[in-house]
């Protein structure tokens, strides 16, 4: 039986970091060609060159990831402040404007941003990330809707709470403050990393065609 | 190989109407075992008998529907407005207290309320029908965080413009009205139903798990 | 100078109940004259009757409130399911329908429906309540947009953690549940009713003109 | 009779454009000294400089504003995109972290950021500043609870639809697209200037101290 990305090209950026491994992982189990990009995408011109590189493509994974480092908003310079925007907000732009116009044309596409439930709820001490998290939302939104009327969807995953090394290391999930966070998710556990790639091969697949501009919270009822 | 909902006993309410038939079938395709009930739910006895007589479910769809009929909130009866209260709003919690307990013992079980996008965004000439389905979707925020600790998931589909008979009949498609209404929709179309069920396969599946008390949109981006 | 309300006829129901008493006092300290109404709003044909007896009003104040007694929804009978939406949902439509007509008619007049942050986020342990206040939301959304063309404005104050001895009690406030509640209360304390009534203020004046079906989070941060 | 922003020490930013002078007449007309500044903040020194210029403040309005091209996401440069959140969003952080600390160590004060609805909301055709105008709304939502424990309420105007040489030219109000864009503003009309100088006051005296991290939309029911 065929997968559920059987033939389907992807090309996932950031590939070491964040949900890239795992959604490479589970995008192949489901029949998917998946490219994986390493290039460092904050230098401006890099979004194009991946895209050009890649040929077409039926799927693109903006995965994009900057550690959150918690810290109240009067503490963050400039120099943290940036760094979150260079790397999360605007290669996002970059890319969909690199991959996008290629998919109208075709009548055919998705774009996945991995984005952060952060950018739905207030998360005190995570403001400027939370800021970079929301700029990625409303990006969605509009050019979700832009790019609706060509049969191309666009759609985030908010996630937050899933397991990962980055944001959860195996240290800090032995203490206490790991647990007083667990307290605040309703399901009361990390989600595994199978579990975010479940929603990523959705939306990835032609199962989320009726999904326009969307960010999806995935973090276990913190945000709804 | 074996389905996504292979081994699974899934309990669909009002089941020759609104999405009943159609995810009937789906679920079946997936390997579940489906019990179709037709049962006149405005009665208040009827949901726990209903409940009971299906014995051990794994998946309850709360599947709850009166016609939205579109009238200025000032011309709407009591009879019209106690309908839709009735029909989609009491026999919600009716069925969801009769089903939750056995599925909190077990730890394991879902429960999908398919609602309507309307509950989460203004629809001016269906306020009634708004206020019924923005009830459902404040119930399943709610007594999804209750049962999330139990590892049971409660989610809604806030749907809109799906094909269907008792929503947008063949007639009601040719005319202008209809293609007013589709210029609202970004996707520009209704969505087919093995779409609409493409979702709730999603979440009846194990592959929902880290979604809790969540309205998730499925309206073309009418709603996002 | 004259008061913010001068000449303005504002009628509010439950006076005796949840923010009756504070809000009338703070109305005729801006020059309104305040209809106080104590009629049991559950019989159906009340709300007319009361909507008549007033005359020609500017402003209506549906404060409809029911105590939220915290429990399971799955321990929840249907004489109390009932009860929530008997007081606060349906008494709510009568009121609007009653009172609607004759200010479309002059292009003018105000509705405020004191409502609930809870019917904007979930409330765990309070699923019913919360049905009943998300239900009010969802009526005032688009009844708010039939009423805007017509130059009336519906608005909903979606308050919690206002003191009120309904809902928090003296003693209540000295226990240690209250302390954990407040916790989760960004502002870290219950406002005082003055500050509601400020909101209430803003939305009976011509300074709300442009509010159109809004629900105003009024909870000190809890929801936002 | 006082005015209701007696005493207050109010700096707006950007004081020649967007809601500048608006509100600078409005809050004088309460009662408050009102410092104007029009320092250019997208070097990023200068938000530090004028807020210490300024000496204490009561009430800082963060009024940053950048025309809002309408353009597809596919077509927008990077030097366009770039300028948005040069001009929009670094600077509020700046701001926010300038004039933060003083307001916290006295345990009072207030912030508002002039955003945009659509920060809140799909507006196909401006995606790019959507993204920055919703960084606004996520970075406002966070640091205003973390502000709220020490007293200090941050809050924001999510507005659209106001009358404003910038935005909506006299010009524009005589075509057919501004008829169009008139039809899906449920108010039917542009606010005038004043009516959202009456929010502004609001937010800027203590009548919103129990508002925190909000975005209050202000656009005739476009958001709600």
């Amino acid at each position: 039986m065929a997968g559920r990305l059987q033939g389907k090209r992807i090309l996932i950026t950031q590939a070491d970091d964040f949900m890239g491994p795992t959604f490479a992982d589970a995008f192949r189990e489901e029949g998917a060609e998946v490219l994986e990009d390493r290039t460092d995408l904050t230098v401006p011109a890099a979004a194009a060159e991946v895209v050009a590189a890649a040929g077409e493509i039926d799927v693109l994974v903006a995965n994009l990831a900057a550690p959150s480092d918690a810290a109240y908003a009067v503490k963050v310079s400039d120099e943290r402040w940036n760094h979150l925007f260079d790397v999360m907000v605007h290669p996002m732009h970059r890319l969909v404007r690199a991959a996008l116009p290629a998919m109208m044309e075709r009548r055919s596409g998705k774009i996945i941003v991995v984005g952060s439930a952060t950018g739905l709820k207030a998360a005190p001490g995570t403001a400027p990330y939370s800021a970079a998290r929301s700029a990625q939302v409303g990006y969605v939104r509009s050019v979700g809707v832009e790019a609706a009327r060509f049969n191309v969807q666009i759609n985030l995953i908010a996630q937050h709470f899933v397991e990962n090394p980055e944001y959860f290391s195996e240290q800090f999930q032995q203490t206490d403050a790991f647990k007083k966070l667990m307290a605040e998710v309703p399901a009361g556990r990390l989600a595994r990393p199978e579990e975010d790639a479940a929603l990523a091969i959705f939306l990835a697949s032609s199962e989320s065609d009726f999904f326009v501009g969307q960010a999806i919270p995935f973090s276990g009822g913190w945000a709804q």
